[in-house]
């Protein structure tokens, strides 16, 4: 029974770290007194400790406790004892490498298809999908593979921005890059915005959080899905 | 003797194609009347021959023609007979791997040492520096490696962009982003604002264009470089 939540971000504008998805969290982690931390994505080089410490006291307002993987011997055994786990934001990068070299790609997979509860924000959502191929990410390391968890039917887009319309910057939109991706590849793309998640319960996907979800998908208009849409309802995984 | 033109974009606001920087191409490629194009980064699915339309088009306001490299039989060879090359912006993914698919990254470096005329832009820009790991675009496809033609001693950062301070979106800055390359790696890199470029004459490397670049440095404080400045005066090449 897979359980998960798979969040854009951590953070809402003008709101504290989490704030905006405890009451939800709470629900989710119902019985689970303790999480394993995976600070590996290190936002803007903080230490494993000093992200451990941030996971740490935005849980505790909800009174679970978090521990960094790194202060585990030998972190497979630690994700497989593990009553939950947390998969922190950041450099996707740096965190799908750092999970190779720790053999930890195909452990997370295997324990959360078992049932135990899955948290994700940004570069720890966008690992639940296929691959990290939409991250928004600067490819500040070289991983071995750009294939991670696939424990949901396509990838994702965390932090997904609308165009401006008053933009003069010539860079590629959001849309454009998705778009090029999929000239390219074949798996859907949820963009999430900043406040929405999802909600996995086995094979149920429900978008939640207030803001419509853009969905893109090969050879198809993009797509909003309103909140508490269901994914499963729109991605054919026979295609697959 | 190197020559080059390493543009952050092919096109500023309100400006056609290639139209900013036209009268320094037409002094660049003087006595040049033809060019190898590499259509390789391929924007938003183009195909090869209407992506070196546009190139073609570009080009004969300075009467210079344009033939895409895909046409001809051996791309190595191409490169090799080529009177100077242009590669163009898309996807630097994209354009990493299909160079090396076709064994042209030390080629190019070769002939480029040897004193055939570059231009590049955007993604063509990234490529020369010595690692694409501080390209703005999605990982659409996975190349054999990140290093790139190393034809300058650091990293180009294209379509550089300051901070927006009105912004509430939680997404890393482009600033944050290479702050966090350099978490991880000693090279340089240059944030290249559009309407932006690099002349390389051998060693020497001339800021041109209107507004500063932003230069950034393991351990020291980001700097403000003013046009016509020398990119030398600033690199220790000694330390890499």
């Amino acid at each position: 029974m897979k359980k998960m939540i798979i969040a854009s971000t951590s953070t809402v504008h003008s709101s504290g770290y989490l704030e905006y998805i405890l009451p939800s969290l709470k629900v989710f982690f119902t019985g689970i007194d303790e999480l394993l931390f995976v600070p590996y994505a290190r936002p803007s080089g903080l230490t494993y400790d000093e992200y451990t410490n941030v996971a740490k006291k935005g849980f505790a307002k909800i009174n679970i406790d978090v521990t960094g993987i790194h202060k585990f011997n030998d972190p497979v055994v630690a994700v497989k004892n593990a009553k939950a786990i947390f998969v922190g934001g950041g450099n996707t990068f740096l965190l799908v490498k750092t999970l190779y070299d720790n053999n930890l790609m195909p452990v997370i997979k295997e324990v959360v298809k078992n049932g135990t509860p899955y948290f994700g924000t940004s570069a720890g959502s966008n690992i639940t999908g296929i691959t990290m191929q939409t991250t928004n990410d600067m490819p500040i390391v070289f991983p071995p593979s750009f294939n991670t968890l696939d424990l949901i039917p396509f990838n994702i887009n965390p932090h997904y921005i609308d165009p401006d319309p008053e933009s003069t910057h010539k860079g590629e939109t959001r849309e454009t890059r998705i778009l090029e991706y999929l000239v390219c590849n074949s798996i859907p793309v949820l963009g999430l915005r900043e406040g929405s998640w999802l909600e996995v319960l086995d094979d149920s996907i429900t978008l939640k959080g207030k803001l419509p979800a853009r969905l893109f998908r090969q050879g198809e208009e993009p797509l909003e899905l309103s909140p508490e849409s269901k994914l499963e309802t729109w991605i054919k995984t026979d295609k697959q």
